[in-house]
């Protein structure tokens, strides 16, 4: 395989091709290819981005009789056929049954669009300037997005990524055993606390980058009720644990509370295809006319192959489908920590949002390089690389499923034998 | 047409579908139809990203082929062959032609995106954190692009975007006859000028969205003196002004600089499909690995479209083609400016990125609305919206070209009546 | 008395002044005159800047002498002989007994110039931008200072006064039996906390305008051992609570710490005439020659006040006798707390830096006016007013001690009775 | 002389030491002299703080009366006798002769804290945060004035001191023959330019520390139309050009104009101790009582003798001396730049405010170094330190400034004939 061009060519930021030294072509289902034709399982699924595997035909389908019926591509946000068939399917899909009524917004069609988008809706609203945001948090690369973002590493990157952010601990922080829902209730409500009333709170039901770290219903029902104590509005960064990711289609379901902002984006258009959304409060859609903007709001091939995804969720095969492959897997990874506890700590996450917390990053990097040996991709996360990431598509066959997890366990148990 | 969904649904940001309102469905070339099967010649052209024009068969075909195939869609950044053959196309057909020998980064796939990991690699490389940006300028929505953006109501909108901005004057600014760059010169020079050095200069050679403003060769060549004299990073954004749109690939050929790091975006997957990349001079290549992320920098299919769209730009009958139009459109619009003078104001804009610089906002808003009725698509710019973006594909047939300057100056001519 | 000139021409910033609404003229230890002759107990001192008294004749006399002599009085930073014996009786008088060995800076002469100096000192020392600050803490009008400050309205104050601050709970903040220390450890040692390493932790041993609150000798020592492991610099803002307001000349002596930066002024200067000091471990001063400079730097009459001041710390009859004064004045108020348990909740500070946190700002209030009324003039403070201060001039006599707790009793006695 | 104190104590921060490195006693008038006994003309006098002389008998007599009578000498701002004198003095000598209006505050009573309260109260005003200032400018040493502040070094110092400021170019800036007035007017009117309106344009009618830069009094009459246009905020620090030092008592009267905020300090005293007021227009005048505050704002001795200097300003023989004094030096400096040429570039400055601009750094220092050594104390501005200030009390009598300008002759004459 011939990696010349890149190496030669390509910036040197590249990494996960670092991690897995091959040439990728076909992909189908939880399988990838590479040009030597050997096969992968993928448990990273473009970091949450194929939820719903690579090249579903009843997601890609459609979007190849569109191209070849010479439709319209791109539209900025120009009302177009596919737009409005991807909006009718997310509200009747998604939105109705779950009694949500939010107006959607088509930001540049990356995470950090949305997230940028999502705070500056919130400061424009509240006249605001600063964000709360957590320990461990990661919302995107652009420098908004930066500012609220735990880690460090990250932060630098912008220079200056430092301003008007108030950092506070997630749930569980540090097993202080300490109440953070009540420490921002009582900061907001003392006029010396030296923090600001923020436009908004920020948060990811569960951190995947930081760690796989997970709020309990508790800890969101409360500070969804602090948000509203103190006019602070609640935006939910749903962007890898949404979208399906935990069996529901929204990661805060469990929950049962309702932000005034959603962000979704990564595996929202089901093919991989750049797309991301602002859900927004109406009462809240305060925006004027083009006051926000991007050039490839109006992606309409990921407009047909997310009202392709949307669908899919009315079909109750495909719902039952995705709750049993999450206690599938939740039930194999109970397993792997029972047999391997030199390795593993913690399991973290849920459904199918999962992480293996290990004793130390050393563990993790050399069960990553066993698994791709034998043909499995798996990632770490958190802020000493010390979990590792279990996100195999939500529709992977039992087969796929079995075979990933055996390789994991063979990987496993090589280190639990050092 | 039914747009219920867009009423009852889409967040009120939206707008070029209130200028425009009616569904699109089909588009090929210059010309897109609406759900009742009018056409419309389109000389906006996704502002700018379809410079090739809608589903150019030379561009599509390929990529019809490529999902057929079952081919990966989204890879993170993984070797794919896809990317393969993209990097080798733009080095080829693009880079060495034109003697430029850069490395390629792809980050996430919007202009802002690709400035963002600009602006971050000159502050990381430098170590200084202030950036000097133009007057009128227009970088992107995410807030470290925001941050250099020039619009009052853009710049509002973060919220938090005036930090680390040095804003000094454009060539030609304010027509007072004042030398820009000598100014710029002056304040780096003296240590109580109140101007840190900043890590970067970034600008376009044409700025489309402050009014088609256009700098000089003279001032361009002024610019990377100054930068190189102070040891300051030059950016040239050349999103929308570059892929083409000049006439040239890239906008800043015809002053024969060579900037530190250029944006590239918008029209470079040629299908509309997002896709950006920055290339940086190779010593000022320090990123390590990861540094730098972005879900979507994988999007195949894009790159399967931008390398087919590379490769027209070694045939010369593509090349002449462009010259040859372009050429037609600015003798149809010096004679426009010859007939229109209570309209037109001035030409602005290069080759076949063009503006006509009207009298006033209440004109162009009175031809864009006669103009659409008629079936051409137009939009303004400037701070004052008083200039008439006109950005034909570069690819449009005569007729195409023909049909939409006539309607155009039908709806001037209206005006000049008036 | 003649009001006028003050309603005419005076700011409406002015407010101690519309608490106490006459025209003071005379002012002897503890008791200071009005123009119609009435005599006040003042427990103010200046906001804490006169420790030793008004017109004390140990420290005023010499400074006469000095001004009929016509000696130099403004010199910048120029050697003076005033300037000399002050340095030579700080060190003799305060430093050396306590074995500190302190680098001296002169700053401009007030408290915020002095904290200024020592945030610009730790920020070029450490080449970091951020400072850790603490709720309720109070540092200063001027930017620098503002920003670190805890109180809302003082914050607001300058706009921009939110940057590079990173705020955390003092002891025994919220009474959340919450280990903010460990905490602070936490974040630091975390690289996904989302909080840099700071220049600075900047701290008041006690907060007088944040209410009193009193940090606790293992808390301090603490945050010392943190300072030292994560290499951030301790800064003890000692503007208040130093100068011997405690009973000790510094404030932090009873934890046995030795911070690398402490800031002194208010009651530096024994006269009330403008002084400040910033107290440098000697290998952090890498200040350059004049790098950090003001006009009145150099007030030779405070240096001449400052050092009759010092001396006085050698004399064992003075320290005696402020040793007494301070368990006579706790013995008081104990007995105030006993005996009004409806208005008071808690006794606050240490030493001769006392507190009474009442039930309400409205009990504050009333005390305030029944207590002027009576002839003592107190204050109120902390994040809701509800925290009367009780800071007589360490030096007071017996019998006006006595006094001004008499009228505060009867004030006291008032509101129990409502 | 000793001076080991300062050698083992002080900082190293200080330096006017290093250039005059001996101890100076005793001083009156002009002179100053050390403990050896050596006179020393002093053409710095505290940086502008003592323009009218050492130990002005009319304005210390009564401060020494004062404090033999044990009056009040630090009030915060409660009333005083001596303030209301003061007050009154100032409006009957100085505002009302004058025709002004204003209200005056007592911030801390150093030059920064009068314009931290200045710049914070135009931002509270406008409700905006960021401040056009200008290239070269000085206004002081706390965070918020740095950031106004031109010099590099000056601004590095606060590390975070870049925010929220609009560098302008001043009158006559890089002899660019650039009208800087329009480019402010054109900037603030293009919703395009990048620059937001700001709450308030900050400037000096001389720079002193920015090398003696003259405003013309066309120019500010121009810039108080622009702001008055835009809503902005005119606030003219006049600290160390104010006060006399020109000839007049502010410096822009000979312009006209009449700002919206005017900050004094430094010679407004009279007798070095430290005094500043902010005169605010009227309606602009929004503080809320104790928004602003500083613990040495009622420094009563300091109003004692700033009473005195006011009633100066009433007696028309001070006046006309002041005036005369003015013509002497002009016609001294005029007569050194056409006998020094190979040394002198160009006559800096107005009245008694005047530097000498000369050919390089090192002149300067040479002329510096043997200046002091004859018995002359002067100090350089500037970015490149090559201009000589010559701020002589304006109450300098003939002799001794006949004395001074021999000493200084002497010094440029030696370099001269290098």
């Amino acid at each position: 395989m011939n990696t010349d061009a890149f190496a030669t060519y390509e910036s040197n930021v590249r990494r996960y091709c670092l991690s897995f030294p091959t040439v990728f072509t076909k992909a189908l289902g939880a399988t990838i290819w590479d040009e030597a034709g050997k096969s992968h399982i993928d448990f990273i699924v473009g970091s949450g981005a194929l939820n719903y595997g690579h090249n579903n035909p009843t997601i890609i389908a459609p979007a190849i009789e569109y191209l070849i019926s010479e439709n319209i591509l791109l539209s900025l946000d120009m009302y177009t056929a596919a737009k409005r068939d991807f909006i009718e399917a997310f509200v009747k899909s998604i939105l109705k049954p779950r009694g949500l009524s939010y107006k959607i917004q088509f930001p540049g069609p990356t995470g950090t669009n949305a997230n940028e988008a999502a705070l500056a809706l919130a400061r424009k609203y509240t006249g605001r300037s600063s964000v709360m945001a957590f320990t461990n948090s990661y919302h995107g690369m652009s420098l908004g997005s930066l500012a609220v973002s735990g880690s460090a590493s990250t932060r630098e990157l912008g220079g200056v990524a430092r301003h008007d952010v108030i950092r506070v601990p997630y749930d569980g922080y540090a097993n202080q055993g300490f109440d953070s829902a009540s420490y921002i209730d009582c900061v907001l409500s003392d006029p010396g606390s030296g923090i600001e009333r923020p436009a908004a709170i920020i948060l990811e039901p569960i951190q995947a980058e930081g760690g796989m770290n997970t709020a309990s219903a508790a800890w969101l029902t409360e500070i969804q009720r602090i948000c509203r104590k103190h006019g602070v509005v609640l935006i939910v960064d749903d962007i890898q644990a949404g979208s399906g990711r935990t069996g529901e289609f929204f990661s805060f379901e469990f929950a049962k509370i309702e932000p005034d902002i959603v962000t979704l984006s990564k595996s929202l258009s089901g093919s991989g295809s750049p797309l991301s959304i602002v859900l927004i409060r109406p009462d809240l859609d305060i925006w004027k006319a083009g006051e926000h903007s991007g050039t490839f709001r109006g992606n309409n091939f990921a407009f047909v192959t997310a009202g392709a995804m949307c669908k899919m969720w009315s079909d109750v095969r495909f719902t039952a489908g995705v709750e049993r492959t999450a206690v599938k897997l939740q039930a194999h990874l109970d397993r792997l920590i029972a047999k391997f506890p030199k390795c593993i700590e913690q399991k973290r996450g849920r459904g199918l949002m999962a992480g293996l917390k290990c004793r130390s990053s050393a563990v993790v990097s050399r069960v990553h390089d066993v698994a791709f040996e034998n043909g499995l991709l798996i990632e770490s996360s958190g802020p000493n690389r010390d979990v590792i990431k279990v996100l195999p598509p939500i529709t992977i066959t039992d087969a796929e499923l079995d075979l990933g997890i055996a390789i994991l366990d063979h990987a496993l148990q090589e280190q639990d034998n050092v």
